[in-house]
């Protein structure tokens, strides 16, 4: 099937340009010697864990259950979910681990850590404890008491199995200099190495330490003391990643096949069938890139930006897009366009599947798990 | 089931609340004489458009063809598409035609109009002319030469039945003074109603002349001439239309119930497993709502506010509480809380079902359609 077939919108992903950030980032994890334990929070698709764990220990990272359930069901044994567990989801964790899942859960509250540890269990929870390396969302200070009681509460219960601690250096995303994400990279790196350096000297273990956001994982100096990297938006990439500096625009590989509904050539704009829904209403890409607005408008088969054209605003199934000049000529209603999106994350997130095309064919179908 | 043990984050309707508002618009068209054709987009629920359309002639609207079919699918015979129909997706609603279904469609242009009109069908395509009213999105001026032409078009085509004029005074949306939105809904109608006097004065039938935002259908002084409204956020409301004075707080229907996360006394906030996915990206409500965030966080039975708390920032899954004052103790690790979102319709098409409440209790649980 051509794309032009395919109806709109529809999220796609250009294979080659996928496989090429895939096999980029899994090289780097190879050269510095930490395993790559890609986040699926991104891709969401089974078909895509696996090209990204290629050659890696085959360990994958979640933000939620529902996709910790679906890439069990899709064979995938070791899986980390890297959202602070709250008790109300314990039962739920539970039934993965006594399902054969090695499950690895995250928590930086000692009350939290209390409650996993209490119950004794035939296959204890595996915890890592969630460092805050200076991103100020969850985890403890490295340098704090708590680390040591949540810790020690893991390794003593008779429910849990301390085996590390990981980080997520989500404060890259505040530059767009190489340099301050070097410098990111580097506070990432030190803060969960110093932590577990911490526990070992405690006489405790810490075999797992983790760290990685897609920027810092691109530029980090160094990985040493790492055990293993948790990128994920870096499958696809996007313009918000794109502005930071963290890959070329040769290589977003996800973009939005949408159609030209309506011409306001009075207005200075056209109207396209991808909207707030089909590209989110995700801006951060603004941040850096000052034009991105709701996506870069290209074409549909060379993927060229055309002209400045972007989607400027959006209702829920109407983008506006706007530019310095429309050729209204060479985009009559019907036509088609694609739309390289703002934030990756968040507009896949509306499809339960993507067309994967190779240049202008769509060459197969894979599903993605949404919801929590 | 308590909606204490409901997975989260969830998408939550106060059934009683969303009773209250359908009602309410349901009275409101039987008083001005009008048909109430409730619109979709927002709900994408067979259990609520039929409470939604109970006492009104059947008629649903919707946003993309993926709705139609559903709707279609679950018993619904008369449905609107509002969108501008592109010609990619003719043999798609031919289908859902052929299968029995009255589909209406929409068109602004000439050209359009005429692949629709040309090729003879046993049953034609009902298709709409729209009037830009004023928003400026789609839709074609009411003084144009083009209404005439498209007009003709869909008349004379063996393809095509012309059953009249549709409009959306979506520019009532910039607007939070009661005056201003009365004052875009006469627009609405005289560019509606003005047009369709064009078309039979041109010997054309206009049997349909449809308009009807939510602030408008709420504020409008008159609905003469009109014969049907399509409002559609009304269901539920939210943060925005409770800015620009469509309802009152207290009609807020649909709510993200969520878990406390992590707590960050030492940076003043908490977090929630409500973030940018479970709330959307959008921020709408902002322009007349000026603490609205990414939605304000109520108690999780009573839905009265939380001191000031609101969601001001949202990673994908972390949604970042702040206010002048966190009450830690009252909000521990795993409680519950609500948000009332910033824009419902943003909000529930990251849900596949909603949970809906009694009060605290889950009595049902209504699917959703999503995507396209």
């Amino acid at each position: 099937m051509r794309l032009s077939e395919v109806p709109t919108p529809a999220a796609v992903i250009d294979l080659d340009r996928m496989q090429r950030n895939l096999e980029r980032m899994s090289a780097r994890a190879k050269t510095a010697g930490v395993d790559l334990r890609p986040h699926l929070k991104t891709a969401k698709s089974a078909e895509i864990a696996s090209r990204a764990a290629a050659g890696h220990s085959g360990g994958l990272t979640v933000s939620t259950l529902a996709e910790a359930e679906y890439f069990a069901g899709h064979g995938f044994t070791d899986i980390t979910y890297a959202v602070c567990v709250t008790p109300d989801k314990v039962a739920r964790a539970e039934r993965l681990v006594e399902s054969g899942v090695d499950l690895r859960l995250i928590t930086d509250s000692a009350a939290v850590a209390k409650t996993l540890a209490t119950p004794p269990r035939a296959r204890p929870l595996e915890v890592l404890v969630e460092i805050d390396s200076g991103e100020h969302r969850t985890g403890v200070s490295p340098e704090s008491d708590q680390l040591l009681e949540i810790a020690r509460l893991l390794h003593a219960g008779r429910g849990t199995e301390l085996i590390g601690e990981l980080t997520h250096g989500g404060h890259a995303y505040h530059s767009d200099s190489v340099d301050e994400v070097r410098t990111v990279a580097e506070q990432e790196r030190q803060a969960v190495v110093g932590a577990a350096d911490r526990l070992r000297g405690a006489g405790l273990p810490c075999p797992v330490v983790s760290a990685g956001s897609t920027p810092t994982a691109v530029h980090a100096p160094s990985f040493s003391g790492l055990t293993e990297i948790r990128p994920g938006v870096y499958m696809f990439f996007d313009l918000a990643q794109l502005g930071r500096g963290s890959c070329r625009v040769e290589d977003l590989a996800l973009s939005v096949l949408s159609t030209v509904v309506s011409h306001r050539p009075e207005n200075r704009r056209l109207l396209i069938d991808a909207g707030g829904l089909a590209l989110s209403k995700d801006t951060s890409a603004a941040s850096f890139v000052a034009d991105a607005g709701y996506g870069w408008l290209v074409d549909a088969v060379t993927l060229e930006r055309i002209g400045d054209l972007r989607v400027a605003s959006a209702d829920q199934e109407h983008g506006y897009v706007e530019g310095s000049s429309i050729p209204f000529d060479r985009l009559p209603i019907g036509s088609r366009v694609r739309v390289l999106p703002n934030h990756a994350c968040m507009t896949a997130a509306a499809y339960g599947e993507y067309v994967v095309a190779r240049g202008d064919e769509a060459v197969a179908r894979w599903a993605r798990v949404n919801g929590w």
